[in-house]
């Protein structure tokens, strides 16, 4: 495709593009396509010769939209919200086309240079103090690794210069509560952890981590012979956004050598309102921060920021330096690709950039206080209805809610939870994400798409009531 | 940003695009920033306020353009390609305008088996038999850490389900060649091996693993009570492009467990020209294998493909369950979560798609076909011309080269090779990327850019010649 075509083309994918989000709202929020009904529209075999590129295009609307579930629709209330604001989207266009590769600051000093300030905006954004450094990550998951494989190696002095985590003669422990995300756990077994090692500390009724229990479980394990290692802390959990105590959890590893890393992967962006600050208080005692632009802020996906406090230590952990990435500048600058996995990076600081520049932090505090309101409103809604219940406080944008029947209990109450949630998320209406709690179904409304309005939410429950009636 | 500003806003952009790339090859190739140049130029602050759009585009030029080196560049010659084509990156264009999120399955359905479907195409494109299975990921380090962890599962039996490797009696060990990519040693590192446990099998003259030194590592760490665990062979080597002879290596590690990777990053495009699949000959003997559609074959980074044999193993190895990610199609559908390491994933697919079918199988190997030609009359002309070496085999497009002035040897030539190198580079002419080799510095010259046609390479011999005179 020459640059021509390209022009051409490419106003066609933005103008595309630009009436998908206009008229989302039309949409089915939940895809109605079966398993295997987009596989089977596609031809079997590689077209051999270049096809049209209107072809491809008009794909788009035969093959792909039919089989998307609509995160950017206004009325997705599932998982969490991962805006991708247009303003970020044309951040992401602009690193696509110029096609850059940070392998090291040489190799692009603006792609470095860029996410060294963005990241740095950002942290000022959400109030950590400038004793800490950012890069962006894919995603917390891989974040949460690091932070645990920085965690080992400290622990072992280095174990990765000698016999790795095989030498060690005591095993060494990770910490996180029984409402963390499946990603820590997952995290530590890929580090080589192992699961007889990973400890899932009691909550307390909110659902956040008991900060007793975890300095009972740490001193269990040191009486045994074995190694605290790290803590990883929520601030905001998957199911309920329950806030673990940060500042009761760094005082309990303070001078221990523990790590503390805090997964503040959703409510990380809330901490743009000072008023929200209090979730995450006693953060500095922390060793590692993890939180996701690519979630409520607004920034388009993958754009996750991951602070530590000694980038030093990250980049001992994380770096080679085979000749052919050597170059003249590497003692004065920062060369990325020794803060985490991937050698090869996108230039994803544009589209953290551009979304900052564009709503400024005036107008992304307006968002978030705009679905925090929406939140609480929906919240009372739910709390004053007859039959419904809710079931964890909402510090954040999630309600966790139940429709419960008089005299439904135990598995028909489940059945029943996640029958209208079905049938709600197949109609099209609106899409929810069912979830365990304290062992029973119940549904989460996680408010806070970009074009979420009030109206939305009040749609969303008229709608959810009509459900549970059928 | 509205639908109708962004459509107005994206033209620019989508404009801003067309003509770097027209125009790309008037600018100097690697970036002339000096360290910070960038950074000094960007306020330390974030904006209060929401700023013109158009104020962010006019950076594009003022402060991103003159820090980028240029990838796309016809003169690039570094690394080694990395082709963003343009009908690729409106693949992307179309992913990051969508906005959905491959959670699960259920969270788009199209995005899931678009990837099942394309990463199928490449494995017919590039000869695999429809024993292998697909996926996308980031990035060759990122599939070389999963292939690493998987082998450590299996030889362990699924130690992550007990005490992870601090439970194992034995250390295991992984071997690879010494002119392995930096990301092997990183992977095994990272996965807690510990250096101690890495072995570099010894080479021969075409710098390729020596099939009969692995069997005698192997063979001695056997003897001496540790666990062979895994192969890391190359087809492609990042120096000099050299091919480790996996059907040799499949020999000596058939029927004894240990797992076989192998990394094609650079030389898997080439799997698309049959006449070249004679390089990984004895692939169907491995137990995973990575490639890497975001360098030659033209597919916008990051697109790396990373196919198995035994695709419920790694998912074994990957899967979490809780229940906010459990959905009704769980048991009849592809869950990607369950293939890598991030939760989230972009509709990478899109990009491999778009390429496919805008250029047809033909049109790319018409293209890869244009590079080797390219790169075997670069290599007749070095080879021709007094007091100039090709150092290494060409089986790819990747000439590893050194002006040997008479009487000029040790450190002094070293000098006298990274001092015409960093001349040339700093002219902005071209941009190559010195290594050492045997010992030695010399340099790359990786032909394969998208918009590299003979000429260029012509106009790169001749500043190079110019430039050992200076």
């Amino acid at each position: 495709m020459t640059p021509e075509e390209f022009r051409k083309h490419g106003h066609a994918v933005v103008d595309w593009i630009a009436d998908y989000r206009a008229r989302i709202e039309s949409r089915p929020v939940m895809s109605q396509a079966e398993p295997g009904q987009v596989k089977a529209s596609l031809p079997r075999h590689p077209p051999e010769d270049p096809e049209p590129f209107e072809g491809v295009l008009k794909d788009l609307d035969a093959v792909v939209a039919p089989g998307l579930s609509h995160w950017q629709h206004p009325r997705f209330f599932g998982y969490f919200p991962s805006n991708g604001t247009l303003g970020s989207v044309l951040g992401d266009y602009v690193s696509t086309g110029l096609g850059v590769i940070g392998l090291a600051w040489q190799a692009s000093p603006a792609l470095s240079e860029v996410e060294e300030v963005t990241t740095d905006w950002l942290r000022q954004m959400v109030g950590l103090s400038d004793a800490w450094q950012g890069v962006i990550q894919d995603t917390a998951s891989t974040s949460t690794l690091l932070a645990l494989i920085c965690a080992r190696e400290r622990r072992t002095d280095y174990a990765l210069s000698r016999g790795g985590l095989q030498g060690e003669p005591r095993p060494l422990v990770v910490y996180t509560s029984s409402y963390a995300h499946s990603s820590v756990d997952k995290a530590a077994l890929l580090a080589g952890f192992g699961r007889a090692n990973i400890r899932h500390v009691a909550c307390d009724g909110r659902f956040a981590m008991r900060a007793d229990a975890l300095a009972a479980a740490i001193a269990d394990d040191a009486a045994a012979g074995r190694v605290p290692c790290a803590v990883v802390a929520t601030t905001g959990t998957t199911t309920t956004t329950a806030i673990d105590p940060v500042a009761d959890i760094a005082r309990v590893v303070a001078g221990t050598g523990i790590w503390l890393h805090v997964d503040a992967a959703m409510a990380g962006s809330a901490m743009v309102l000072p008023e929200c600050r209090w979730m995450w208080e006693g953060v500095e005692g922390a060793d590692s921060v993890v939180l996701n632009p690519h979630k409520w802020l607004g920034a388009a996906f993958d754009c996750t920021a991951y602070y530590v406090r000694d980038a030093q230590h990250l980049v001992r952990v994380m770096s080679t330096n085979p000749s052919y990435l050597q170059t003249a500048a590497d003692g004065v600058v920062k060369n990325y690709r020794d803060w985490g996995i991937p050698l090869g990076r996108r230039f994803r600081a544009l589209k953290l950039w551009f979304l900052i520049r564009e709503q400024g932090v005036r107008g992304l505090q307006a968002r978030l206080r705009r679905d925090l309101d929406n939140a609480r409103w929906f919240e009372s809604q739910v709390a004053a209805a007859p039959g419904w219940r809710v079931l964890a406080p909402v510090p954040l944008q999630t309600v966790c809610v139940r429709h419960e029947p008089p005299g439904l209990a135990g598995e028909a109450l489940d059945r029943h939870t996640q029958s209208w949630c079905d049938r709600l998320n197949r109609s099209g209406a609106a899409y929810l994400t069912p979830a365990v709690l304290d062992g029973r179904w119940m549904v989460r409304v996680s408010v806070g798409a970009e074009q979420t309005e009030r109206r939305h939410v009040e749609q969303l429950w008229t709608a959810m009531q009509n459900e549970v009636r059928r």
